[in-house]
Parts: structure tokens; C-alpha cells; sequence
């Protein structure tokens, strides 16, 4: 036995007493070899005066999606830490909807042995539908998940999003790949995405074995997921001081954890990832305590890591130094028993991630756009044909359903000077070359284009404009950059943020893709597209599980029927 | 999806809100599918009024040997459910100790389909030494435990209790076998067994990987602790106000249960099993839904029983019903959907049990004893020697060293008409038919003699008595038997229990056998022999881990020293 490091004179968290106590902190390799006041019989390698400093277990975030910040793994990581993050459960549905299993494998390969944990959830849902409603670059079948579920880093079934087929048909694919688990992972968590099942609905969903919740906005749905024993994610949107009352009032700590789910880069950059989520959960009244306890031992027990998110022997050394606990000041980081970030650090992290394998940054396999690719053909030579109109709203990512009467001559749609946005979805996978076309209104583009291969779930290209002019140049620097998201208006791209890993992930450090992606949304509200978070409506408008009209490579989508319907009504 | 049973009306205990509401509960196949006031749209196949009964889960023992109760797996179980209990954590290292790995899965095998569930614990030191120091019939090795950890019963790592090992050298086999499991199931407990360790030596137990402990008896000792991340279980013998009252005022819910390890079959058949303890602690101030808590959701959290521990929706519907919360007073009993007891039920059971192979019924590997094995040889023809003599206390198994004169004739030490009993430890495994021999003083036997193959933890036979005669007729029945408990006067065998199986085991059902156990108890209390608990005194005489002087088939072990030590001094 040795102790390489002996921190000393620290308000150190106690998980299970949920209280700080002055203490040293020893450690050794990458545990915790003591924590306590004794004097001990062996001389430190190193020891740290922490100058009565707080320290906490490293931050677990439990459910999100690295591929929502759309840059690699390993910049995720190093922004992670800065934000006193040390275990992430990253859910990749992103990047299995284009490569797959070996997507997934990827993934983890760039993550490892990097400054933090990654651990991996399965991916329920990919593809989001079926072959009829979109085209994706991949699925993940049960031969996946049965190759998945023994991998080290692998920790549980990642959100199960189609509830209604999971109570409906008890013999459902996803029925199925949740029993896999049940039998070969009895250790694993299923994780759910159940917003306002409540009643029977919810426990059905209970007993078919989803475990917990991070989307229902109510508080009566809060207190049936609590009384039921479904664990309770919060995620910003549900953050609120009457979650955290409630919570409170009926001694639930334990059985809810802070969580991200999805950070956009420039919010990343400016505030921070899971850190930003315990400060705002002190500022709604909870005590440091508890809130240091909803993102660490928390959610450390809901995914059976049971050797994090406490400081104490035996325990994963994963620990953040604070100088000021309310403002949650981060002085420094250290995971699995070294540290990796100090405040006043560069951030240092190459100018390229050349992590992956070389295909998956040559993945969008389209030829350059033609003129002719944005015209609309009606089934008339000259007249009028009344169309559907998808009306994209500036608070939700719930597409409506309209229509408008729009003249055609020479057989042509003419949608240029109409209100509405001309929309394309062209499949990018090399699978069958297919496009889906709609009209686009609500509170959409006024003038220009916008162009991305970040469009969930199945990631083709979309591609939405008032011009088709701008269109082509937007389409045509996605696909030149083999990725990303283009603004772009007077036939000149303005602002471009390329995505050349997979068509979703940026290869450069987090403050350029941050700046780039601050630049694209600015382009794009000057360009008239109204949206609290105008990258996420572009992005779900092709994403054939959400309300109610979307827009796939297959065409016209209606949710809630499950089918493709006409453009011309 | 349908209901098989609604109960309606019961005071339902909510292990997440640690407090029982009012409520129906529906059962759906083997787990709860409903638990609540609404209406639900099924019809059940049948209906149970409660009439305001209070139900809670089953109750989970985490920390017990079936062995210990001396009967065959269905029996044990029999009687658990009767207590109310559903969840066995059982570490089989006595049977292990006879058959190895062979023994475990017999053990499992007889468990399966029972009325309770039987989930098992590795045993990690068998043999509890090594073959210079005892015989055992078997080992568990490294292969084996590779073997069982991927066992869907398998749960854990059962009691580590050669600490100062572990502690000592990082390289020990059971630092490897720790690290093993640590690999192969990160999502496995390591048990402890670490009495009187505090402090640098508890954190390096911790550090090592231990997770828990049942044996301390300080309440400086249970704060450590708890402090410190050890989960504690309590049984009967601290099972203390103060350690209760101490727990509660620091809010360590969930960091403790209640465990039995040990249950006497005549305890066992007076007063029954976990059922007991929640009484006791009850009885002791601790409020009924945390005495429930730490008897059912605490230890199903600590072995990462995701779905048992709690009445909720998709949970295994393990549960009881109670008409007398205080009294536990047990109604009924449901293990995984059916029921299981009744009260006013007989207890039906088969007059013997013949679920093990059959060679489990023959291994005790002895001819009968003459008298001539019973003769202590000295190294002179006449004169006295200096014997060691291993002194029995009343209240404690640790056995003391004294020193005491006996008379030689012809070659022969002549210890019949000495006040020590002699003790013959004779090797039955069929290995090298090998005998260790000792005189013991104390509180053991003033006349007669007895002898059991129930000794631990090699579970030779072991023989003591005050005259050659008496022995000889003790072990001839136990030999005769394949195996038992037998106390022995004026040549004639005064009770006897006869434990077949593997030489450790009753076939007999509960009640026969406890009454068997409580007649030897009384005739060797006749006998002179003063302990609190004679069965256990006498099965572990032949203990090499427990302090200070014990004897097996290798002779009189130091046991501090590690060492076999002669009898002449």
C-alpha cells in the first residue's frame, strides 16, 4: 500500500452522512485510500494543502447525448470536466441512426482514456420508425444489443421513446429487446421517456420495465413516478421549485438526479454542462447537499455504479475542489485518481479530432445539387393545387398541420413566391438516393436557406429555403463539407458550422464549434426562422416520432397515424 | 395484459415514501402490475379483500447460511416463508466445504422452484485455511468462482474474514479472488466479515474492496462505518438500542438491514427467522417502516435486487400480509405472484428429503470406531506429561490455552480419570484418514461423551467425551448415520439428529428436526457442559480462524500463530 496524493485541511461531502466534514482525502492509485483526520502510518508521494476548500464527488450526469453538442468525444470530455463532470452515460442514438453498432463502437473508442468516464447506454429506438417512414444508416437489432450488454463500459437500455407500442403489444420489437436485458442484464437499468403517462398507462410502462423518467412536466406526474419508484431525471425544462419542494417535502432524495440530456455547443461554452444545473437547483432553494447528492450518489446508485459518486475508501477517486459552494466555483478536477483540470488552465485540445475511423468522415454520399432538385411537380400542368403545409411553431418542435392553395405553371409548383419554405430531406446513407419534399410555414424562414445533415433521428439532409437558388449553395457546402449546418442568403453561404464526423460531429475544439454554431443561429433569426432554439426545430422537423407532421427522405409523415401522406391534398 | 389477483383495501407499505397508504394491489403473472385507488379497465381472474390489513414486501435476509439451521434447502425455505420471508441471501460455504463447487450447485439445484427465492453468495475462503492446518472435502478455487459469478442465482461475494490477509498482502488468493469478481461483476457486493477493525485498517479493508460487515459490536466501530460507506447488517447480537437510535439520528436509511446469518433449528421452529428481528428492532424504538425498510428495500438496494424490496409496478410481487403491524402478525405470504402461506395452513412437507445426488447421502468416509482409537499415546512408558489443554468458555466459541499435569501408565496417558475431556478430530472426507487429538477443559462435558460431523468448517468428525466407551458409541452412531449430532451416556446414545446429507444436513422437516436439536442441547446440558449455545461451542472447536486454540484432523492449531502445535507441552 501507498498514498500517491494526501489532500488535507478539506470540507469534504460525505455521501451517506449528506453532510461536509473537515477531513484529509487520501489517495492511492486510482481510489480513495482514506478519508478522515487520523494521522496515517504511510509518507505521501505528494500532498495538497486544500486550505479549507470544499470538495465533492465528481459530477454524474446520467442521461444525455454527447452527439447533442455535435462535437467529438473527446472535446465533450474535456469541456465535461472543466464543468466538474467525471462520469457521463452517453446515450449515441445519434451516430447508431448513421453507422450502427460500429458507430457506437467508435464512439467509445474516441472516448477512452480520456480525461473522464464515459459510460454507454444502448440505444432503444434506431431507427426512430421503420423503413417505410424514413431511411436510416443503420439499426441496432438484438445480435447488437446482445454484443453490447456484455461490453465494460455499457450500463443500461438507454430511453425507450415509443410507449404506446410498448404498451400496446407486449410481443413489440422494443418489448423484446427490453426482456433481452431483463435476462441477460438483471443489473441494468431501463431507462424511459414517458411524458404525461400517468395512472395506468404509467404503471403498464412500469411493469413492462421502464425504470424512469427525465420528460413529464407536472407535478402530479412527478408524484405518481416517485410512489411508483420510477427514478425522476430533471432536466433544465423541468427544474423547477415546485419539482424540488415536492421532492423535498417528502424525503426523496435518492430517487431523482439532476441530468443534460441535450446541451447545445454555445450554451456549453457560456455556462457550462451539469454544473450549470446543480447552481441553478441551489438558486430554486435546494441545499447544497441535496443538490450535490442529485448529481453525484444519486444517480451513481440508479445506474449501480457502485463505486462512485462518494468520497471514501475504495471509492473511484472522482472529485471536484470548490472555493465557493453556492457559486459552485470549480478550483479543481480530478478523476480515477489524477487531476485533470486546475482553474487558469489553457485549454489545450488539437486543432483536428482524428479519432475516428477514416469513413466515418466521408459519410454523406451525395453528388453536388442540381436547380432541378428543388423543383416541386404537380400532378397538373397550370392551376392551382391545395397543399399541406407543415407550420413550424416558435415554442415546440411540434409541427402543425396546414394548408394553402399555391398556383402551378408548366406542371411546376410555384413555391418561390409563395410564404412557404420549399423543404428537402435527401437521403445521404448511399442507401436508395430518395427525397421527401414539403411546404414549410409557421414561423419558418422569410428569405434564404438553411441546410444540415444534423437532422434527427436518421441524420439525411435537410434542406429548407424561400429560394432555390439558396437551396443549391446551402445543400452544396454540406455536402462538399461532408457535414454540417449552413446558413445561407443572396446565393452566399454566411455562416457554417461543418459537422465532418458522420455528418453530426464537428471535428474542431468546443470554442470554435461553439462560435460557429452561435453564428448559424444568428444568420438563421436574421433570416426571419422565429424559434426559441432555431438549430433544434431544423433539426426535429425530419423526426418522424414527434407531433405531429414531419418531413423524412419517405416524404410527409403524420405522426400520429404512422404514414406518409401526400404533399397535394 | 391482465390481472390475476386484485387485493383491495390493504394499508400498503411504499418503500420509496417509506410510509404506508391506502390501496389495492394488482398481480399480473409474477410481478405487481397496479398499486393504488383507481379504477382499473381490466377484470381480474380473482379478488382478495384485505379489509385494511397492512401489507409490506417480503422480507429479504441478506446475510445467512441455511446450513447453519442444519436442514435441507425446501425445508429452510418452508419455514422462511412462514416468517414471512421471500428473499434468501445464503453463502453455502459449509456445504461447499463438504463437496465444493458440486455442493453449491446441489444446494442451488434442491432450491429451485421452492416456495421463497434462494440467491447465493460465493463463498470466499473455503477452505477457511489451508491443507497443512485442516482436511477439508473440498476447495473453492478460482475456476469455480469464475464458474459461478456468471450463475443467474449468484449474487455476490460472500464474507471475506481473513482480513489481516487481506490487509497484509495485495497478492493473497483472496486479494485475486476479490479483483476477479471486481472484473467479472463490478455489480457485485463484497461481504465483509471485520470485527473490531477501525480506522487505517478499516479504510484499507475498504479500500480492498469489502463492503460490509455483520459482526462489529461497537457503536464507534458502526459509526465508522457508516461514515465510511460499509453497509451494515445487523443481527441479533447488535441488534441494540443504541445502534438503532445512532443510525436513526444520522438519517442512514438504506445504509443497514437486518440479517440472521445463524438460525438454530429449535430458534428457528420457537420464533422464526428475519420475522424476529423486525419485531425486535421494533421492540427496541426503531418505527415500523423503517424496521420494514431495513428488512426489505435497504438489503434489495445493497445487492442490486433492482426489482424486489418494493410494492410497485413491475416489481416481483414478493409481499406480506400483516393483521397486527407491531405483533407481525403474518396473514398470508406471496413469493413472485402466488401465494405461499396462509395462516391456519399445516405445514406439509415430505417426510424426508431425497433432492440431493445420491452419493450426498453417503459422506462420511469412516469404518467404525474400536476403543483403541480413543487411546492418547504419550512418548514415555509411565511418569506425567504437560499437556495443553484447550479450555471451552461459556459465553464465547474463541477457546482458551491452559496447561494441566496428567498421569502415563504403560505408554498411555491416562486422561479417563482426568477432569478433561479428550477430543478426537477424525479427517471423513475419505482423503488420508487422518486424527487430530487435544484434551479439552472448561465448561465442556463432566460425563458422557458427543459427536457431530456438523463442525466447522471441514466438518470432519469430531468426538468428545469423558470416557473412551461413550465415545466409541457417539461416533459409531454419527458414522453409522453418514452424519449427525450425537450425545452420548453410559454407552447408550440419549438423543441423536441425524443430518445425512453431506454430513451436515437433516432430511427431516423442521419441526422433527428441531426438536431432535433442543433434545442434545439438554441432554449435553445433563452432561455438564455449560455454553449459551452448546451446538455452536461444539461446532466450532475444530474452527482454525476462530481465536485461540482449536483442533483438527492435523492436530491442536495456534491459531493466532497459523501453526500446529503437540499436545505435550
Amino acid at each position: 500500500m501507498h498514498i500517491d496524493t494526501l489532500l488535507t485541511g478539506g470540507q469534504v461531502y460525505n455521501s451517506y452522512l449528506k453532510k461536509f466534514i473537515p477531513g484529509n482525502i487520501a489517495v492511492s492509485g486510482d481510489r480513495f485510500a482514506y478519508v478522515g483526520m487520523d494521522e496515517l502510518p504511510l509518507t505521501p508521494h505528494c500532498t495538497v494543502d486544500l486550505a479549507g476548500q470544499y470538495v465533492i464527488p465528481g459530477l454524474i450526469d446520467c442521461h444525455m447525448h454527447i452527439e447533442s453538442t455535435m462535437c467529438a468525444p473527446r472535446t465533450f470530455m474535456n469541456g465535461a470536466v472543466r464543468s466538474g463532470v467525471t462520469t457521463l452515460i452517453a446515450e449515441p442514438h445519434e451516430i447508431a441512426n448513421v453507422f450502427g453498432l460500429a458507430g457506437i463502437r467508435a464512439l467509445m473508442q474516441s472516448a477512452q482514456d480520456g480525461p473522464c468516464d464515459v459510460r454507454i447506454a444502448i440505444p432503444s429506438s434506431v431507427p426512430s420508425t421503420n423503413d417505410a417512414l424514413e431511411t436510416a444508416g443503420a439499426a441496432i437489432e438484438n445480435d447488437d444489443v446482445e454484443a453490447l450488454m456484455h461490453m465494460d463500459q455499457v450500463i443500461c437500455l438507454g430511453e425507450v421513446m415509443n410507449c404506446r407500442e410498448v404498451i400496446a403489444d407486449a410481443h413489440s420489437k422494443t418489448n423484446r429487446l427490453i426482456r433481452q436485458i431483463q435476462h441477460g442484464r438483471p443489473d441494468f437499468s431501463i431507462e424511459g421517456h414517458c411524458p404525461r403517462f400517468v395512472g395506468w398507462e404509467l404503471a403498464q410502462l412500469l411493469y413492462r420495465g421502464i425504470r424512469s423518467d427525465h420528460t413529464d412536466q407536472s407535478l402530479e406526474g412527478l408524484a405518481q413516478r416517485a410512489a411508483n419508484g420510477m427514478f425522476i431525471q430533471l432536466q433544465e425544462k423541468t427544474l423547477k421549485k415546485e419539482f424540488l419542494d415536492y421532492l423535498m417535502e417528502n424525503c426523496l432524495s435518492g430517487r431523482f438526479a439532476l441530468v443534460t440530456d441535450d446541451t447545445m455547443p454555445d450554451d456549453f461554452m457560456r455556462r457550462g454542462q451539469l454544473n450549470h444545473l446543480v447552481r441553478r437547483s441551489m438558486e430554486l432553494g435546494l441545499a447544497p447537499e441535496e443538490a450535490v447528492y442529485a448529481a453525484t450518489y444519486a444517480p451513481a446508485q440508479h445506474m449501480g455504479l457502485r463505486d462512485k459518486g462518494a468520497i471514501a475508501p475504495g471509492r473511484i477517486a472522482d472529485f471536484v475542489v470548490l472555493s465557493d459552494l453556492r457559486e459552485f466555483a470549480i478550483e479543481r478536477v480530478w478523476c480515477a485518481g489524477r487531476q485533470v483540470f486546475a482553474r487558469g488552465e489553457a485549454w489545450e485540445e488539437p486543432e483536428r479530432d482524428t479519432s475516428f475511423p477514416a469513413h466515418f468522415y466521408r459519410s454523406v454520399h451525395l453528388t453536388p445539387r442540381s436547380a432541378e432538385d428543388f423543383v416541386l411537380r404537380a400532378p397538373i400542368a397550370e392551376g392551382t393545387v391545395l397543399c399541406r403545409i407543415l407550420e413550424v411553431q416558435e415554442h415546440t418542435t411540434f409541427v402543425a398541420e396546414g394548408r394553402a392553395e399555391l398556383p402551378v405553371h408548366g406542371g411546376v409548383i410555384d413555391w418561390e413566391s409563395s410564404p412557404y419554405n420549399l423543404a428537402c430531406v435527401f437521403e445521404r446513407h448511399g442507401k436508395n438516393g430518395g427525397c421527401g419534399m414539403a411546404l414549410v410555414g409557421g414561423t419558418a424562414l422569410t428569405r434564404g436557406a438553411a441546410a444540415t445533415t444534423y437532422a434527427h433521428d436518421s441524420h439525411n439532409l435537410l434542406v429548407l429555403g424561400q429560394t432555390a437558388a439558396d437551396m443549391q449553395a446551402a445543400a452544396n457546402a454540406v455536402i462538399e463539407a461532408q457535414g454540417g449546418v449552413a446558413a445561407v442568403w443572396d446565393g452566399r453561404v454566411q455562416a457554417f458550422a461543418p459537422l465532418p464526423i458522420a455528418g453530426i460531429l464537428s471535428d474542431r475544439p468546443l470554442p470554435v464549434l461553439g462560435e460557429q454554431i452561435a453564428h448559424v443561429r444568428r444568420v438563421l433569426a436574421d433570416c426571419g426562422y422565429r424559434h426559441d432554439n432555431v438549430i433544434m426545430s431544423l433539426s426535429t422537423i425530419p423526426l418522424p416520432v414527434s407531433p405531429y407532421f414531419k418531413l423524412t427522405d419517405k416524404g410527409i409523415i403524420d405522426v400520429k397515424k404512422g404514414a406518409a401522406v401526400p404533399l397535394i391534398v
